[in-house]
């Protein structure tokens, strides 16, 4: 062993993980010299202090339920696309009028590898089988180049939003070719920035880290909160200051629905001088799987529903609805004078929260153990973890059916959150769209089709009279409108106003195109283009 | 030709129906006589009068839109099982009496066959996979069995309530069949009563009654609206009377969460002094496809979802909600006196509604055809058509997740309304009736769950940090609790309270019982009985 060799393994065994260097006769030089590699660039005491910390925290939250001390957010800082409707186009325009001015950017969490959804590649490469066969990447692209031409238009000045797009290390060198490749889905390549989220071992419950081969760590990447780490290592910060960025939108790229870089909410929370600010979406079911934005001893925070017990989720305010009912859709405002002080001061106080896991790895023997069980965990920091250093906190409360559908799962049967419901909800949402600017729809035999069709036999009778509840996304009329036409239903009377169409219905930028010959989703698609208008 | 005959093809001849003699010739002696019986039974110038008046509507619906004409339900008449908390206690021991004087009836709409389901028998007799497998008649009929039991207990006096079930003469004989198999589930058999819907035949678009083979008609329900032509002819009023029945509960078969003769509902009727009432859930995504109960021009009624704009669907009030938001379950109160009203007065008023249909016919060669298009109508009244006749009409709002999950189609992908979210919904409820009775579920590492456990890993974390909004349904903790235990969660805090289970937990009358051993539904499951407490 070389000197530096030697030192590593001191550091190993003062940290007590020398157990890494267990099979270091067997390997070859290449795999000796990689696993030097990765373990010379690991802070052990660190990692070890990162896990004293995250057991402790996650026996703290055990030991005292939180319930007692959560209270609702108050009226003051709710803003509502239901209840403030005469206020939102004042807060669009606030919105717009800062984009024109190049103070927002975007900031996509995409670290993640599509693995629930049965896919090797980053899932905003997904094509969740719209008519246009876009994917999530192409999609908020084009809503970024719309929302850039509709505040140039107004304001008459040329202006950007940067796209700060964090992958993980798994994810960065398929995602930057797969913008390389679309050419960035027309946007400025320079305003289009990649940066990469930290890793972190897997460890074992008494905090030894985990080998999943002889010669390599069992390594994840460092939860959504990475964000916050990785923008201070990579320099994002100081690119944002350059570039005079005042706010920041973060979202997540699962949502196919997400309005990016909203001007109403960006524009809602400049407007209230907030540092932070959560959009929501009403949570209606005690026992739906949501962390709710609720303030805990007086600081806001996302609980998470596996954190409250049932009697304080079926809690009801006077007027019937949920008393914590701010369900987080991971779409977030920051200014960045508060993202600097989180980046710079807040961060390192954060504790990871611990996720136990099945993790793969080698026994004593050297074989690869699969277990069945939860043997090791995986830390996290979490993207809402710095809410409570918020000094003005506010929450935007938006309509899931328009903002909210994410792709987290393969289809499967009773599937939720799969590409079936995400392209229904992308599809519902452009129908009422179509509807809401005059235009209609008509069946085969010309006659026109409700507006809420039925599933199975559209503007039928169901055979015993008696309606069922069903979710408005299922079984929509097919219908795509480019984002590079409308950015939120704006700017399409034009095209639709008494005017009546056969699905399938595309609008582009090449105008208006009727598929022949079905409207409902699963008949047989014909594919012969039946006219431009 | 007999001289019965010959007057039949004279009625025939002048209806316009005289095609149904067609294949006369052809037909043997059997088939003829067969043919004879089905034509003298019908009164053909009253069927040309359903049709022309029922076209009529049709049409009238189409050309005058309903939306400019309807209100919201007004407060005064709305009574909330969240927003009426003190209030409940009360209308559930008023219903409680009721039940005790043995004033109150149920009313079951069973005429539907299971052909969305995939089964050729009635849909109460379908098992939907529970630990008990009971079946939807069984569940119903325990329900009531408690409910008896409880009011007796508490008012000390033997009473019953008279369960009438309208069957379809599709569904009688094996509806009446397997009750007696099956000892009418325990309660008294002369307090079960059977009757039968009326059937229509299907007609063409002119009004021409379609043949479906060479000697038979094509004859389908005439909706659950022909409940009060059957109520009469059958003599039901008369039992009622006799019995003394006071006020009646109408339901629909495929609810598995109904809850039958509701005390707290017929309770707040009562107390309203109401004629007529409906129980709904609200409606909170404007294109779900449920009917709402409104008012027109001053009537209550129900309007359909395929009959409203996208605008009026979209109508909010000032708290936010849908304006429209009362969705229709299903689930009716009739005070005695109006229901003999209807059936003897306003039925008559009544006019049927149209449903286009694919209805297999012979043609002129006679061949059977099967079209692919809507060939013809079916024609249908609903229960609720009566309710614009009412003088003091109360709505009563529940909690869906509680009281409303039908079903209505077979397992399959995204299915909505399947046997398995039925399923899911009872034991989801029967899950939190024992978290809100103190007791706790464990998994098998002997942690504590959490009140919403986690789709797939229960109490984990996602791998992003990033929560999605999930059914609160989706992959319940394993729990039933038999309605001989329970009636609505009451009474379990004894068996319960502090203890801890593994799922599956079943309680029944023979006590509580734990089947090893997973928690979530779609692990494998041990049939081993674990423990008897």
């Amino acid at each position: 062993m070389d000197p530096s060799a030697s030192e590593l393994k001191q550091r190993l065994a003062e940290a007590g993980q020398s157990h890494l260097l267990l099979f270091w006769d067997e390997l070859s030089p290449e795999e000796r010299s990689g696993l030097t590699l990765d373990l010379q660039g690991m802070d052990f005491q660190e990692l070890n202090g990162f896990f004293k910390k995250a057991v402790e925290l996650s026996r703290s939250c055990k030991d005292e339920k939180i319930d007692s001390r959560m209270e609702p957010v108050p009226q003051e800082v709710l803003g509502s696309v239901t209840r403030d409707k005469e206020s939102l186009k004042c807060w669009e325009q606030t919105g717009l009028e800062c984009i024109s001015q190049g103070k927002v950017a975007v900031l996509l969490l995409a670290g993640g590898q599509g693995t629930r959804l049965g896919v090797s590649y980053p899932k905003g490469m997904y094509d969740v089988g719209l008519p246009s066969r876009k994917t999530l990447f192409q999609i908020q692209a084009e809503r970024l180049l719309k929302l850039q031409w509709l505040a140039e238009e107004k304001h008459r000045r040329k202006c950007f939003i940067p796209w700060y797009i964090m992958t993980s290390g798994r994810t960065m060198e398929s995602t930057q070719d797969f913008f390389s490749r679309h050419n960035y889905f027309g946007l400025d390549k320079d305003n289009v920035v990649f940066f990469q989220q930290g890793m972190l071992p897997a460890m074992d419950f008494h905090g030894k880290i985990i080998l999943e081969s002889k010669c390599k760590l069992s390594m994840a990447p460092d939860g959504n909160g990475g964000l916050y780490r990785a923008l201070g290592k990579h320099g994002i910060l100081e690119d944002m200051g350059r570039r005079g960025i005042d706010f920041i939108h973060v979202y997540c790229v699962d949502n196919i629905l997400v309005k990016v870089a909203d001007p109403a909410f960006v524009g809602f929370c400049v407007q209230k001088n907030a540092d932070c600010g959560a959009k929501v979406v009403e949570k209606s079911n005690p026992t739906e799987a949501v962390g709710v934005v609720c303030r805990v001893n007086g600081h806001y925070q996302v609980v998470e529903y596996s954190e409250i017990t049932l009697a304080t989720a079926q809690k009801r305010s006077a007027d019937g609805r949920l008393m914590f009912n701010a369900g987080n859709v991971a779409n977030h405002f920051f200014s960045f004078s508060f993202l600097k002080d989180v980046v710079e001061k807040y961060e390192p106080q954060l504790q990871h929260h611990v996720a136990q896991k099945k993790v793969p790895f080698v026994d004593a023997k050297g074989e690869l153990i699969t277990p069945d069980k939860p043997n090791g965990i995986k830390m996290e920091k979490f993207v809402f973890d710095i809410f409570h250093f918020a000094k003005t906190f506010v929450v935007y409360e938006v309509l899931r059916e328009d903002e909210f559908s994410p792709l987290k799962n393969a289809d499967r049967q009773d599937g939720k959150d799969t590409p079936t419901t995400a392209r229904h909800a992308l599809m519902s949402l452009h129908h009422r769209w179509v509807l809401n600017a005059g235009g209609h729809f008509i069946d085969g035999n010309g006659t026109r089709v409700p507006a809420i069709p039925r599933c199975g036999a559209a503007g039928g009778v169901a055979d015993d009279g008696n309606r069922t509840l069903k979710d408005g996304t299922d079984l929509p009329i097919k219908c795509e409108i480019s984002p590079l036409v409308s950015y939120g239903g704006e700017g399409i009377e034009v095209l639709v106003k008494e005017r009546e169409f056969h699905p399938t219905l595309i609008i582009d930028e090449s105008g208006v195109h009727q598929l022949v010959k079905n409207g409902l989703e699963d008949e047989e698609e014909g594919k012969v283009l039946f006219g431009q208008l």
